[in-house]
């Protein structure tokens, strides 16, 4: 069965898309940390990150920096951090979440809860800033 | 000032060491969250992580990669997590930590207090496996 992500890849499911080249698509978290949080995958569908090939985890990491950029250039933060976990949706995906702390990488936190027009406003910005880098 | 992790590249602070190539280095963090939390650092003194260049940043990923599938050898654990933070020690590093749920990544949690021949006796078997790769 396809995984909710490549549903997403394929728009199946709608998302708020930041960015996409062949290989990666990255989109806002809609259960999100911080505003701005967004989560970079491989269109493929591989469980774990450690089973993408070095070439494309390589481009992976590549493309989610100049993700991190654009988002960066739009939330207010110290920094983006970044974070792969591989045990909630079996398809590797790397958090990119703008942090002010140590302590804001925890997922037992409660997760924004953002309105529709939030999220079209957040990822508009970051993915206009994103095609400009 | 060098950074403290630049001490620990030139071996004026000693570290348990996992794995070196020319333009990383890997060590277990002293201070870990799980059994086997390594980071890994460029040789080079770059604080953020994004300030790593591109071509840098992608093998400093693939390194990362070969020296999370040694840890995962010898660690009892689901996954390997993937952390990037930035806002400890200003050299940038990235954090390989055995995980066995979402909330194993959270650095408010209490360190581990591990004992010197623990270190030793942990980096040791990693460093093998990685060997072996």
């Amino acid at each position: 069965m396809e995984s909710l992500f490549v549903k997403i890849v394929k728009g199946d499911i709608p998302s708020y898309k930041i960015a996409e080249n062949d290989k990666f698509y990255a989109f806002l978290d809609i259960n999100p940390l911080a505003k701005g949080h967004t989560l970079v995958i491989p269109k493929v569908e591989i469980d774990y990150i450690f089973d993408v090939a070095d070439k494309d985890l390589a481009e992976m990491f590549v493309f989610a920096k100049k993700v991190g950029l654009a988002i960066e250039k739009n939330i207010f933060c110290k920094r983006i951090g970044i974070a792969v976990l591989g045990l909630e949706v079996p398809h590797a995906h790397i958090h990119l979440i703008p942090i002010n702390t140590v302590y804001d990488i925890d997922f037992k936190q409660a997760k924004l809860k953002l309105e529709a027009v939030e999220f079209e406003e957040i990822s508009s910005k970051i993915r206009e800033t994103y095609k400009s880098l």
